[in-house]
């Protein structure tokens, strides 16, 4: 048997201390598993004295995560402290500068300072590795650059932040406004400390931005993402798409167009017969699309103390195999910075708008619609007993710019009360 | 840029085809990918011949499998001509015996003879890898060995023989008997040769013993699986088990019971909104269950030409990256042969019957499914126009053997017309 792994872990929040109970108690299975004692050096966190549930005084402690990271002692560097600045680049930089393998989970650093991180690991030869960065348990970095290094990817799709899964789950199923659920959620503990990573789309697009540069070897571009997140979804386009037979989910998508690179995250419709339609509350799904294998849908828990440190483990015990490769599927100086894609992919729009209840008034809007060249596929108006009349469209498959278009001039026409609603009905 | 891998190719039908189609359209991507470029030396198959769609000129040609293992001119052997027995077997045994690496689909082979395999290609130092052998494109091998490396595996389970799903939901979308479905299916090619393989569930069963034996480190043991077909499904049990709430699904599971570990592969009911519910047609589902990730589901094709053949890539670009770990994730010597557990983890069961409708007949079926200590959960008696009445009861959560007893019992009341039916229902 190789010499042991020693590891040295640097945040002992939720998904640190996962991580030592893994390797706590699986210790022998993963020696037999990867070839090596798996061991644990060092830890470092911002308070010692905190009691959280397990005994530490068998490891060495360091208060600076930096420290932590040039020990000698330390061939893995573990960064389990969150955030894209500060103690957590700062240590990663650090580890990666000293010649260790560093293991992260962290999707912001990665989504913002990929590139350069990337670039110097693999400068000092290094592993940088980031499963439980994505998706929580589901080995989906693992499945796209390795499982699927055969394919040209031609689109990679996921719902991949559990909590606006669980407010748009618990808004239908409730039958709650947006703005109860999230009150809801906030109470339990379900969001972020900064509720707008999660709900503005910010903690996805992060992970989308990581699987686009995966899937299409490009350089990371979280900027290049058009971002819009859940908290204008309301109860009552939540009820309108089921009638329509829809769901609403916060929905990432990465694709190459003509023009360069699309990369979206936004509230989408998605028929409910899907499996994405299908994925109720906190659990994520990624779909991978590739020219050879079709479509793979991978399906877990995208959150949580167990499904994130078995992905950190994962990543552990490739480095312990001596796995190494690119940080992001091809060396990082071969990766390229593909244009921004204007989002311009075509697909059919949900409309959902009401119309002063006066006659001529749906005429109005069919004739700007069909002006604007989006054409109707289905169409619903309910009973209603004010003058309002709340109308539904399924429009035939047409571009962002002509429904941006035709919302404009819908709003021009005079017969609407309140602004028109569109959301995109992404094709799964 | 390292040297070149050279590959050896046995076995052109659709599978080996489509992995020459990947290697000559996506040559630059695989090689800034792996490093490497990765090149064919020879191929190897029946018939010289045959019009295959692709030339072949540049490849040298072996007639045997045995000496294209062997040609020291290969690095490593990608063995896709099938069969547990032959050639097969044959060229795998010499290419490890030549010190080459090898990549199979060969999901029988694995079945029947992976220990003896996995020892020497460890013994030798080498690579044997098959992610294709199980569930076609959908990376499961590498999400089982590695991407959970960090669990104990609780539970695998899965849908793994497309052809039966396609024969099973095809039956209830068309209302047609499985004989009919059976007959359509072997017309349009969708079954293997031998049938028996797909609806006899011996394929699926492959499968699973390669799964099992990954998941539990333990020595692979098709003999050990209890195996059951869907020839007995009924189109009646199938509308039945809808009007109920359930999908029938040919469903392998292997799990470690207090007593050893328990294989089954046999039609099952899973719940209709369960995602193994909603699989239709040719797909295959792989759900893995560990005790820190919890449940994850991976869905995808699990067969064809571009699949089969991504997966295959896979297994190469591995290799052509240096990955090479043991062949059932920890070393083959240290597989344990646990102990095979009667089929005895209790739960719900559905009973179909038709009662003779006289006075008493159904009092006489619950009173023995009361002494065989099954307890009833839901019940339905069907109206009917003739004096045979059928009934279906779904149980509360009870152990095999009590159903078979409770069957006999059941059969020995002289109430019943022809024999009654009885199914799993897998809590998924």
């Amino acid at each position: 048997m190789s010499a042991p792994l020693r590891l040295g872990i640097a945040g002992l929040g939720t998904v640190g201390i996962g991580v030592l109970r893994i390797l706590r108690k699986h210790a022998p299975l993963l020696a037999e598993r990867t070839g090596r004692q798996i061991t644990i050096t060092a830890v470092s966190a911002r308070d010692k004295s905190k009691d959280r549930g397990l005994p530490l005084d068998r490891y060495a402690w360091e208060d600076d995560p930096v420290a932590l990271a040039r020990r000698d002692d330390v061939d893995v560097f573990v960064e389990l402290i969150g955030g894209d600045e500060g103690p957590a680049k700062d240590a990663v930089e650090a580890a990666l500068a000293a010649g260790k393998d560093v293991v992260t989970a962290n999707k912001a650093l990665l989504a913002i300072h990929g590139q350069e991180l990337a670039e110097a690991a693999e400068e000092s030869g290094r592993a940088l590795r980031y499963e439980a960065a994505v998706a929580g348990g589901i080995p989906v970095i693992k499945s796209l650059a390795e499982g699927l290094a055969g394919n040209d990817i031609t689109r990679v799709m996921g719902v991949m932040n559990g909590s606006c899964n669980y407010i748009l789950t618990r808004m239908e199923s409730a039958g709650l406004s947006y703005a109860d659920v999230f009150d809801e959620a906030n109470g339990l503990g379900y969001l972020e400390a900064d509720p707008q990573l999660d709900v503005g789309g910010i903690d996805a697009a992060h992970k989308l931005a990581i699987l686009s540069s995966l899937a299409f070897g490009t350089v990371v571009d979280f900027d290049g993402i058009t971002l819009d997140g859940i908290e204008r979804v309301s109860i009552e386009d939540i009820h309108a798409a089921a009638d329509m037979g829809y769901k609403v989910k916060l929905l990432g998508v990465a694709q190459k167009t003509g023009r360069g690179l699309e990369q979206r995250m936004q509230p989408c419709l998605v028929p409910d017969s899907s499996p994405l339609g299908q994925l109720d509350g906190g659990t994520n799904m990624v779909v991978l699309e590739g020219d050879a294998v079709g479509q793979i849908v991978l399906r877990g828990p995208g959150a949580g103390e167990g499904p994130t440190a078995s992905a950190v483990l994962a990543d552990i015990c490739d480095i312990a195999r001596g796995v190494r490769g690119p940080v992001f599927g091809k060396p990082a100086k071969t990766l390229t910075r593909m244009p921004r894609a204007h989002a311009d992919l075509p697909a059919p729009y949900y409309l959902r708008m009401t119309l002063e209840d006066k006659p001529g008034a749906l005429a109005k809007i069919a004739s700007v619609l069909g002006e604007a060249g989006v054409s109707i596929d289905r169409m619903r108006q309910y009973g209603h007993e004010d003058t309002m009349a709340p109308v539904l469209i399924v429009t035939h498959s047409t571009t962002p710019d002509a429904v941006t278009s035709a919302l404009a001039a819908m709003g021009a026409t005079g017969v609407l009360s309140g602004d028109p609603v569109a959301l995109r009905i992404e094709a799964v």
